[in-house]
């Protein structure tokens, strides 16, 4: 028998908005409070965004890393999952907005709204350089490199094969570098037996960061140690040179012009437009900033957590845009509500950097602990084992397991799925 | 060390159109001879059909029943695959043609291009009442049938929240059948604890059959039995009645009318356009009329198989549009193909049924091999057993065998995803 939480009570009424790691978190730490939860995104899933990546290179598919949302809350009868767009906040009336003219009531209000990728002011990029974010980026990017080996496979004319076997990462960071070193991956040990007319170990991967090195939230010596790693695997690493035009036909930097026709956009992001419903202040990337205790200044019922959120650690640096800060964040939310409610004060936030992990290509990969720091193969297995660890559910972590056990034994890929388009539409 | 053959032999050139069962099936069984075979499709993958109902339901993801083409003849060496779009066939210049101005010239042409669903000449409907052919049918499908959950929860008026929670399949053949069992299952035992607004027991899966029983194709206690599996999960079978009218309101049948804003047509196929190619005979639905020894009248280079073509068996019943049957075709022109090159005749094609499986959901099936008939929970395990056996590789029978564990075991189904399309561009 489940005991339905009594709505005479009026319980004390939590919003939260975006079930990313921040929001999810927040909804899952709360779990117990005298409040009653309303979970809104605009999409049915949570995404494991660290992996997407992997569904962009036909690694993965989409259902290893996304799960409903409403699933993973099944059995908190307090939660109300909410499949709805908010289109803003009435931060007088304590309502948000959803694009459908309904509204919801809170008493306090965690923004939990993430971040999508950004062009710098070159909007006009984005058709020719996608970039990564969702389950739908993932599988346009999975379709036009597929597509690009299937067109290099009949072009006759050298130049148009060659563009057509030549990807173009942009941006270094661990996203940047995980595409292309597993592209080149791809390219090398997966699909040659494949194809006939077209030699697919001759692709040029390049990878292009304006800043001077790869992995910069990284040590140095990671740094070098990856853009050597990824060097030996073919990967063609651009240091030091800003991209200055993205088309149909290619990409610009530094006055070089490289021929291409598959571009990925991986150089920057922007924040949600959470700020603009608040009208409050943000930094450049759109980012609100928020109080030590992450709520919006003059909105104390109002947090804002996760790469929405621009708020510096206890030594001055940004809190990085990634999965432990944002659950971090969750955590620390819903323990200030707790406390609130219990009429006790809150301390400030502190962010705990845990360290950072990326993955190379060819069963390399760096960790990056402060202290403690590991390269190599040795690095491959931590990360691994780590990934399928924060994995929701044996079911996933089995599926993933199997995934990556066929990738490394047998070079197979089993979502090497063109789909939403034939042949004909996608060209 | 693999053997490349020699080009200055000219080797007779074979062209398959279409990978489905019947093309591959057809490549698969020419391994050794001496030919050079291009396969071409529109699509990358080859599909395992008899499956796409779970993939439409959520039960599957779309990687676990489909497999790159050119991956399956990567040991090939003879065999070329190519992602292209076939346009017509210039007959008397021996050449297939591309929709990019590209032509292939054959020597033996093999037309396995298989179907689509048909609306009777009501193309109008399709919007409304899309039907499951492709991967992307499946996914629209499965978005559809969850977004009507998600619209349902938020919904406050009884009536448009009874039409929301009404899915209508039409047509009662194995696909409608399946269908209609699995969004029972869906709503039964998957999603009630996700929900908190709407039961989604109470939800109304209604079949509607123009002609007098469920399941045609099979034995007449069989279909009775059926019947009343599908009745006794609370699926509402309607018989003799066709649907005249299909709208974003619902569906009209027999002066009937029932408000739903899922519609799902199973009613009927259409033949690919090969028999409009050739400008040669078909039946009503567009199949190709072949000889007994399944070429094309006046094209004896010409073979057609599987669902684009309309041939009778030894009783003089027709040949059912099932992967069996396309199966044998393929393996019938396979060897006519070897035995022609050697100068020796053909027999004409035989068609052996080896039985009808049909998957009713609540682990019930019913199974009719003629002689040997089997019903209920046995059959479901034969039902499971066999489509696992004729899943390609052992990762996809992993995958698959434990996707169906957990949705028996756990009533988790891991493929729950709305994808293209946040909340917002969905309604």
């Amino acid at each position: 028998m489940t005991t339905e939480p009594s709505r005479t009570e009026h319980p004390h009424r939590v919003v939260i908005v975006g079930a990313g790691f921040g929001g999810l978190e927040t909804a899952h730490r709360l779990a117990g409070a005298p409040v009653s939860i309303t979970l809104v995104d605009r999409r049915n899933h949570h995404l494991f965004q660290p992996l997407l990546y992997q569904v962009a290179t036909a690694s993965l598919a989409t259902s290893e890393i996304a799960w409903p949302i409403r699933y993973l809350l099944r059995g908190r009868p307090e939660v109300t999952t909410l499949f709805a767009t908010v289109s803003g906040v009435d931060a007088d009336g304590h309502r948000v907005l959803l694009d459908d003219g309904d509204a919801l009531p809170y008493d306090t209000l965690v923004l939990a709204t993430g971040v999508r990728h950004a062009y710098f002011g070159h909007d006009e990029w984005e058709p020719f350089a996608p970039g990564l974010k969702t389950l739908e980026d993932a599988t346009t990017l999975r379709r036009r490199i597929l597509v690009a080996f299937e067109r290099a496979e009949r072009e006759t004319d050298p130049q148009r094969r060659a563009a057509l076997l030549t990807f173009v990462i942009i941006g270094a960071g661990p996203t940047g570098v995980e595409l292309a070193g597993t592209i080149a991956e791809l390219a090398q040990d997966t699909l040659p037996p494949d194809f006939r007319n077209i030699d697919t170990q001759k692709a040029r991967v390049v990878l292009i960061e304006a800043g001077p090195r790869v992995l910069a939230g990284f040590a140095d010596d990671l740094s070098a140690y990856a853009q050597h790693a990824l060097e030996s695997i073919g990967v063609e690493v651009v240091l030091g040179q800003a991209v200055t035009e993205c088309s149909a036909d290619g990409v610009m930097y530094g006055g070089h012009s490289l021929q291409s026709k598959t571009l990925i956009w991986a150089a920057g992001v922007r924040a949600s437009p959470a700020a603009e419903w608040l009208n409050a202040a943000s930094d450049r990337a759109g980012r609100l900033e928020v109080q030590p205790d992450l709520t919006v200044p003059g909105h104390p019922d109002i947090f804002a957590i996760g790469d929405t959120v621009m708020i510096a650690d206890a030594d001055g640096k940004p809190v990085p845009g990634i999965a432990p800060a944002a659950k971090q964040q969750g955590r620390y939310v819903a323990d200030c509500i707790r406390k609130r409610l219990r009429g006790e004060t809150t301390a400030p936030f502190r962010y705990q950097h845990a360290g950072s992990l990326a993955q190379i290509g060819k069963r390399k990969a760096v960790i990056d602990f402060g202290s403690f720091k590991l390269r190599g193969t040795i690095a491959w297995w931590i990360w691994g084992i780590a990934h399928i660890y924060f994995l929701i559910g044996i079911r996933n972590r089995l599926s993933v397991a199997m995934s990556w056990l066929w990738i490394h034994a047998r070079d197979q890929r089993a979502a090497r799925l063109i789909t939403q388009g034939s042949s004909k539409v996608v060209r």
